[in-house]
């Protein structure tokens, strides 16, 4: 497996075999054209070998047969939205674009169950059944765009995940081709299903495992009553006790969300919200349900605001008004442009009791660096998403941010968290799997991939065989994706870690 | 690996490798002491080779290390309550009995979770965290006496899991042995999680991949107010309707189990609930929450069941009233005693709204074939359970019962089903697998134990490494739990899916 460039008889040929399978106008290979696949939501880039966009289940394992004779690499691609570097294509691979397979295939209103493509984006669906008075339930900021695909392979998450649970949570089966180009259901429509969960492995492994060709996800009803509330509080531990008290009261509301002060001057210049001037820190709550228990709930979390100080509280019952409340929540990190030109996003998990230690934590080390950062989170599910906020042209302020996330991190772990909410590992984090896991661990990890990846020979109990039986090619464990999530490897010139390469820009616009 | 009767000099080593392991008091090796692990709840049985009882985590790892100097099959055991003959040790298995690790590790009120360890008592733990005002909510009808390790093993459902979920949505963590004696956490204490999801593949795997030692549960609190109702009705299709009205109108009650006429005949005289003489089925709701909002809700599930006719409608507000709506329903198994000696109960699931279409196919079969079948199941998401009632005497009837069982399965997956909603595969079903999967699915699931099981040589990418590194022995794909869930293999004498063997009499006091 060595770089060829395009231009070369070798790829001539694989582009050749991959046209024919199909079709000369769905098979991207012009250096220039090819530009656009380099990126994802991460600062990291690589050049594809070459890019093909399958019109069917049927192609795209096609696609990964032709990809397999010719001993190259696959990376799955849904819109390139992801933040860790997941669509990035290392290794010189072949990218399987999902972008045209972006139908719902069935809609099955009664059973409240849709099978759809990889490639329809997120907020689509919920379009596509709002008439049927549905919608569906993981709502990443970035849904007017990511796809349904890309939020399977990262288990994405987003506001309202907290009642709700992330999308393993809400897929019930999946198509998916397998290393040996052959197509699998795991899982299926129904709730419950029999045998292991392999639907439940192939969630959140980062198109490592396979691609997905289709998708049957869970509906759920449109409330009948959603009531949001935004409080100003003049100190942040007085808006993280409100936290703790609403969780303590039993409510589990369907977003909860926080915005430090860093956040709100942020903010203000771009989207003239009017905050208090002495706020310190922004809480938005979302109820829904039936009228009468919105309501009953929309008091109690009224009378634990006041409790707790708020200076401010706003609500909202009207979509108009709701979404006017949510504007500065999902457009915050776009609006740290206006403090400092780059910006570098930590995903990390604290236990909700730990968020208030954990902030004052994150604060000093931005303290004792000289660094300004944003706080910007779920705080109902204690998913952290602190902002490091610096200029990239200074070097030396570079190398702190390096610094400060790597702290962060182990701040987190230290207080029994997790690497990552719900951006995944990719390339971004995988330097810091050790931090949480052992190499016992991560070889159980890789183990799991053998499982998907390489057929195994049958053994005495006549009990073998992998889940890619009958593949010609050469055993590769890193067919799929390869040189994400675990450290180290053969990796084909990408950041070893947080580098001065996987620092991401901050761009207007971006949602999290 | 070959049968060795108890009292050869292979099998004096072995058990004095694990009373040195564990302590002479600990193993369990005279054939009438052995009698007492050769059952579980299912009517298949086996003669275990030895049984240990190991007092810690260590403990249970250093058993799985003397079974594996053995070359020993391994079956890890509950307390034996599965339905599906998950703990039958097959192929003169050591059984490691998990009886002694029974205690609650830790509980972290804050964070609402829990460390506890295999061999406690499903209800044990709602009762000891009670006083926290928690609880546990997977509730199979045998929580009294099952165990949450074996909970993990099936996947374990209950009445309650309609509104939250099995067992695998309140798993957060779970330490296990591997096929090499090595200790590994699979997930942690923490709601989310990064890498690959392990722990969500071990759940549910009955027993094939490994020993749990330990696990991180999440708890709930104890909802403000419980309302539980009991309506009968004069058809079963208007109960069936009741329940489909339910779920339209957004509603998802704690629990919506359903009787109908035969299981109602079997209770009168044992429980005397005195329900109307034309009541054709019974339908119990249980709504849960903040009181404004149950009240609400019970108001509409009200209007609903007079509207569809209910010809009575019981309600209770307090725990003594709420048993006494619940005993009929949790005691019915039991009941069936009254018309027959004995009962198959068959364990399928239906999209919700086949529900109704299937119950009549059901009652069809039984009268072509002449047999009484009794209902008595989850059906607020369609997880059936008819009791084909017969007395075993007759070999002509039990020839019957199994035909009709097998009926009964076909029935469920041609209306879109599975094969089990909550009993797992087992020994009793692992001949009907070929119905819902293909050979490519079950190679699939047979690839994921392997990776658990086998440890892969490194391949030249260096990502290579099964689950189970650094293992000695032989590799044996069935080291746990051997002759389960895949139709065929080398068995021992166990029967080949229904047959005469593993028609289950009736046993007053059963719960399902």
């Amino acid at each position: 497996m060595t770089s060829i460039a395009p231009g070369t008889a070798a790829n001539r040929l694989l582009i050749a075999d991959l046209e024919n399978a199909v079709g000369k106008q769905n098979v991207v290979w012009k250096p220039e054209d090819l530009l656009l696949y380099e990126y994802d939501g991460s600062i990291d880039r690589a050049a594809p070998r070459v890019v093909v966009l399958p019109g069917s289940a049927q192609e795209t394992a096609e696609c990964v047969k032709v990809a397999n004779r010719h001993d190259a690499f696959i990376v799955p691609r849904g819109a390139g939205t992801g933040l860790s570097g997941g669509a990035v294509p290392l290794r010189d691979s072949v990218v399987i674009g999902l972008s045209r397979l972006n139908r719902v295939l069935d809609v099955d209103v009664e059973n409240r169950v849709a099978i759809v493509e990889p490639g329809l984006v997120n907020l689509e669906l919920s379009n596509q059944v709002s008439k049927f008075g549905l919608y569906y339930a993981p709502d990443p900021s970035s849904q007017k765009a990511c796809t349904i695909g890309g939020n399977v392979a990262e288990n994405a998450g987003g506001p309202h995940c907290l009642a709700l649970g992330t999308t393993t949570n809400h897929v019930l089966g999946l198509e998916v081709v397998l290393a040996d180009g052959s197509l699998l259901w795991l899982g299926g429509p129904n709730r419950e299903s029999t045998g292991y969960d392999l639907r439940g492995a192939f969630v959140g492994s980062e198109g490592t495992f396979g691609v997905v060709t289709k998708v049957a996800v869970r509906l759920l009803r449109i409330p009948e009553k959603i009531h949001t509330m935004l409080a100003a509080f003049t100190s942040l531990d007085a808006a993280s006790q409100t936290v703790s008290d609403i969780i303590a009261a039993g409510l589990v509301p369907a977003a909860l969300e926080m915005m430090d002060r860093v956040t709100i001057d942020a903010c203000e210049p771009v989207y003239h919200p009017g905050y208090p001037a002495d706020a310190e820190a922004v809480l938005i709550v979302e109820l829904d349900g039936l009228t009468e228990a919105v309501t009953e709930q929309s008091a109690l979390v009224e009378t634990i605001c006041h409790k707790n100080g708020a200076s401010e509280l706003r609500e909202a019952d009207d979509p108009a008004k709701r979404a006017d409340l949510w504007a500065t929540r999902k457009g915050a990190i776009g609006a740290f442009g206006t403090i400092a030109p780059s910006y570098y996003l930590v995903d990390g998990v604290v236990p909700r009791t730990k968020l208030r230690d954990v902030m004052r934590q994150v604060k000093a080390v931005g303290d004792e660096l000289g660094l300004t950062i944003g706080n910007v989170f779920h705080a109902g599910d204690g998913n952290l998403h602190p902002c490091i906020l610096f200029n990239e042209r200074e070097r030396d302020e570079v190398r702190k941010v390096i610094q400060a996330g790597e702290r962060i991190l182990e701040i987190c772990v230290a207080n029994g968290g997790a690497l990552s909410g719900e951006h995944g590992i990719g390339i971004e984090k995988k330097a810091y799997m050790p931090l949480v896991f052992t190499e016992a661990d991560m070889d159980a990890m890789k183990g799991l991939r053998e499982a998907f990846l390489n057929p195994q020979p049958e053994d005495e109990s006549g009990a073998g065989g992998g889940v890619a039986t009958g593949r010609s090619a050469t055993p590769v464990s890193e067919r799929f994706n390869p040189g994400k999530i675990f450290p180290g490897g053969a990796s084909h010139g990408e950041a070893y870690g947080i580098t001065e390469h996987s620092v991401r820009r901050s761009r207007r616009g971006d949602e999290v």
